[in-house]
């Protein structure tokens, strides 16, 4: 039984690759900065997304991908940023992955977008196996989740390009150890860039979005360097 | 590709529902009530774990299991509390399943227990669709993730028979919504039982504690009745 069901897997990962490879390559020849958001349930990515967005718009054009179990919460949560934010409902599927991206973005005009956030189901375990073209991938934690999440899901924080702590305004009443939390992230994925985050409070709001924006200008001279 | 993945999951669930009654009938020929904690990761099962186990363990011969990815920091915790406890190391499966729990108690004398908690690997969506052969299968979320979490995860608070809420001394800070949250238990599971906790100020503790105890009776009560 199981050599079976890792050959299916392996199957439907090969042409979840393929396909966002495809939707990456279109994503860059529109010069479109795709960010995806991976937490657990409840770490805070639709807050910070909201908080985000309204940030966002003044300068660029920005839309939202959100996918979820059941429930459009999320999307009219975003929408209220008043940007175009579209709902994936993957009804029993733990996480998102490149065709339900694609399907979500085909009568959509990527050449009027600038940049898209894609907020994934809350689950730190199967999105981490499924590429869905975006330029960078943000894993969050919340302070209130325990210090050794990193090393509880490897795999995820491996996968990911930034890690964000999240709730800090919550650090001291929780007593979170902001050093072991560190240390759990560089022992999984030495070297991955950690920035800390209150979207209630605003603590840290600001490098965050300048991260954000460091990295749409990187993309953006990639692209321009790369070509049509 | 879509109906072959459907036909190897239904077979691979079929397989989990024959073992779990399997085991379900040999917890029961040992009066041995299993309870097992599901919720997001960072919620608190390990936690409230800790302490149920250290106030279980003077009535009752009590043991554990922890699902985790990876890492055996869950087991080394609760066995602080001094009473048997396993690791069962997923890798990267994103649940237990019955053959994991059943491989973990294959050479554990079950006459010598009373009362097995088991608890998951922290994920709200994968656990949902499988049996552990366990008699009460109890839901936490905290305070801190978000009221609507039942309305976006309704098949696992569907398939619970107890909801625990989490972290209820952090209650004001995050300025949870007890009344949404309750609602939106009522409205993916009317009639659900609902309880509050904090581990860390023992908060609605002897409750919960109240509230095992009377179930565990209650199952030996059943166990009785129906013979060997």
């Amino acid at each position: 039984m199981q050599p079976r069901i890792v050959e299916v897997r392996k199957d439907i990962l090969k042409k979840n690759d393929e396909l966002a490879r495809a939707l990456r390559d279109r994503f860059r020849a529109f010069g479109l900065f795709a960010v995806s958001l991976v937490s657990s349930p409840g770490a805070g990515k639709t807050t910070l997304l909201e908080r985000t967005l309204a940030d966002f718009r003044d300068r660029s054009r920005v839309a939202a991908l959100v996918g979820d179990l059941q429930t459009d919460n999320d999307a009219r949560r975003l929408a209220a940023a008043g940007v175009p934010v579209r709902q994936i409902t993957t009804g029993t599927v733990c996480h998102l992955d490149a065709e339900m991206v694609n399907a979500a973005l085909a009568d959509w005009d990527l050449s009027t977008l600038d940049v898209l956030f894609i907020e994934n189901v809350g689950n730190l375990v199967c999105p981490a196996s499924y590429d869905l073209g975006e330029a960078l991938r943000i894993v969050l934690m919340s302070v209130t989740e325990g210090e050794d999440k990193p090393l509880k899901y490897p795999t995820i924080f491996n996968s990911s390009d930034l890690a964000v702590i999240t709730k800090i305004d919550l650090a001291d009443v929780v007593g979170f150890d902001r050093a072991a939390a560190r240390q759990a992230i560089e022992q999984v994925r030495p070297g991955l860039e950690t920035i800390e985050v209150s979207a209630r409070s605003g603590a840290g709001f600001s490098d965050w979005i300048a991260r954000l924006q460091a990295e749409q200008r990187a993309r953006s001279a990639d692209y321009l360097r790369a070509g049509p």
